[in-house]
């Protein structure tokens, strides 16, 4: 195996698709979102990378078969913009494998026609949300306006220790590039999975790019996540104050 | 030296082998397992891998002499199939090197003609283990049949956590050159080397491929192991009971 | 992008230039200095120098636009010498970075025709300042006696554990190619961003290099640093003796 | 820079020479035994090795100048075998860094004519100790009979961990390039500094390669730790037992 591996699983015609992208990260607001995509609209398997920059490990599914890690490209038709779907269970594994590996993801959506990037992800708050607020970063002043314009939220210097990751090198090495690159982060605790702030971002997706999907799934999901929040907060009240780490990542 | 350097020892003619890999892990199950195939078969060393992915180091020997850190592929024939063992004292140490590593285990196995890989290993189950199952994990779904007729079982997503190191990439390299690859992992409380899964395993196996071992020697070592548990359970009556860190690899 | 990416953003005329780095550090000291020059003084950007040593981040800025990070350079007249100033947000993440991203400074340097560099810094003193010396190392002896000239402190063998990252780079891989390097660190406690240390460091260069800039707006950051360890102390007093870690980079 | 840089000091002819090392390491008796040998031998530098596998640093001298960190090599001859003696203030970084060092470290070593090492260092006991054993390891047996005629134990398979960093390497791939290669390793508490285990592979070393140096400054430095030790004894009986923290690494 190479550094990286692209496999050409199949191929597909897209007209000027933009790369919706949702790999691991803060309340897995990004995966949670592209993988609901993925669920609800009809997609099809077009690329598979494998790198020795993901971790050294295969995943077992239902039937005892296992798979060696790596990130997915799915090509998915839409009544509005064509969309192709980069999704995965994990991040690069170093500073170098996340350059290399984001320079790879670009490649791929270049030879798809893309020249527009949405990275999704979560932004923490460290409080439980009540409005879903998302923030946007964006490439050039064009899109933050045509993103203000969709209700994102664009903050000074917000997040404040910068975007980090294969989210925040698709707007950089993108931009440089000269694609019209964007990150959507929902706003989330930073605590819980959270289907909710998945939800909040696609729903401006859908704004700006002319879809629609069913959110019953994920908000299915969500009501799961109150419960857990709900037992959270009775155990609060029962044994006084719990530190933040009672509540690290449940989900 | 170059980044790996495989040195050949000798030469062997084996018909149609399988390579059977137990490097150290959890419970050192399929270290021990490897190991005592090497010990009660009549082996041949046919090849040392060294590496700067294996830590810079020597093990000094009962003579004062002391070897570089290395893998080592040994020739075995037996009643059954032919079998090419692979056994070793370390890891490789960092993402990188186990997949170079494991590219290269599988190239000196192709030489030998291998196209049916078993990696052996454990799974901590985190509880002393009563009934030692044994857990599968295959490439393709002939294979998960064919093993779970020899009594191993696949179960839904299992191990949760994947599978890491050189025998998940065994499993996920190998199978995406084509070769039919399992991972058979003994279980095993996790916090003692456990003679008693390293057999469950090699039964599994010598029932799959054919040959015989006594294991004696294992029983032994596995008597000496249930001194050592007895008398952890005896200072956790007498001592009220002991965090799980009492426990943590003995061996 | 390759390992190091430099964006030649416009030329300039230097003549005979000097390389002023402050890249973060002890105190913030070197990067508070650099930022200051370009505050002060009219400067052109030339360079950027992008690198997978670097953070895989974007900083976001006022108007929403994230910048992939990286070090950047300005050339600046001065009525003095004139400057070359590399300043940025992060140091590489590596040791091999270090050196890779240090050899590319000086290319991009000797291209502008530098053969005299000052590397600012900080070093630590464990205790709060009160009269700002400015500790120097250089790479030979006509240097250290030049800059003993200009009121810098030469101590045997200090910094004790030598000097770490771009700054000591600057001046050992600097010294080797036949520059004339030196280090200049300003003495500050460690536990605070120290524009007093910055402007003791800047007082040291407009004297060497025969330029002048306002020291004002550090001196307002400088008296806003002081109610910071004004209200430090008077905590201390009201609640006994606090640890270090209470003091710990406020800034 | 590369990624090893050798720097030809001088030239040097010496007869049959064989390489010692001495590198920091278990209470610094590998360096102090190397730099006692330089303090009292007249040698001339003949190589500086610089890498990116050392730390990103300079180390500042008495006069104010800085030096990139290096290892170095010194030409040796004594009334008994020439020798080339590898010193200096670091191990490699990395484990890719131990191996490419140590291949360079050998190469340079032939180019003198070496065909015989001697890596010198200590083996931690955990205890004070009264008398100082040397311990040995070696690339074959009539090594291994060679250094027990001198005084030298070899016990079986110590030291237990295996022998790390470049000693460990200078035996295993010196033995693999068909070199005699020894570690010496003296018995030392791992606590402090130690001379006298520094000493004590010295006259093992003296023994075996017939020249002769005066221990007067090195026993000088082990009378100052004696009463370092004598003070921590005292704090013992008065202050109850303390732990071993108290005692990690002084000297």
């Amino acid at each position: 195996m190479n550094e990286v591996d692209v496999e050409r699983v199949e191929s597909a015609e897209l007209q000027d698709p933009v790369l919706i992208e949702g790999l691991p990260g803060v309340g897995h607001v990004g995966k949670l979102a592209a993988e609901h995509l993925l669920d609800e609209l009809d997609g099809t398997l077009v690329r598979r990378v494998y790198s020795d920059q993901f971790p050294p490990q295969v995943e077992v599914g239902d039937d005892g078969v296992a798979e060696l890690t790596c990130a997915e490209f799915h090509a998915v038709e839409t009544e509005g913009r064509d969309l192709l779907v980069l999704s995965g269970d994990h991040q690069a594994q170093s500073n170098e494998g996340h350059y290399e590996l984001t320079d790879t993801f670009l490649d791929i959506a270049e030879e798809f026609g893309v020249s527009e990037v949405y990275a999704l992800g979560g932004v923490p708050t460290g409080e439980l949300i009540e409005e879903y607020d998302v923030l946007g970063a964006a490439s050039n002043e064009d899109v933050v306006e045509r993103l203000t314009d969709a209700g994102v939220e664009f903050r000074d210097s917000e997040p404040a220790g910068g975007i980090v990751g294969v989210s925040g090198l698709l707007l950089g090495l993108g931009g440089r590039r000269g694609h019209e690159a964007a990150c959507l982060m929902g706003e989330t605790s930073g605590y819980l999975v959270d289907p909710k702030s998945a939800q909040a971002v696609l729903e401006i997706l859908q704004d700006v790019l002319g879809f629609e999907v069913d959110f019953g799934s994920l908000e299915e999901r969500a009501d799961e996540m109150e419960e857990v929040i709900g037992k959270i907060q009775e155990m609060e009240q029962q044994q006084n104050v719990p530190s933040d780490d009672d509540l690290r990542y449940i989900g």
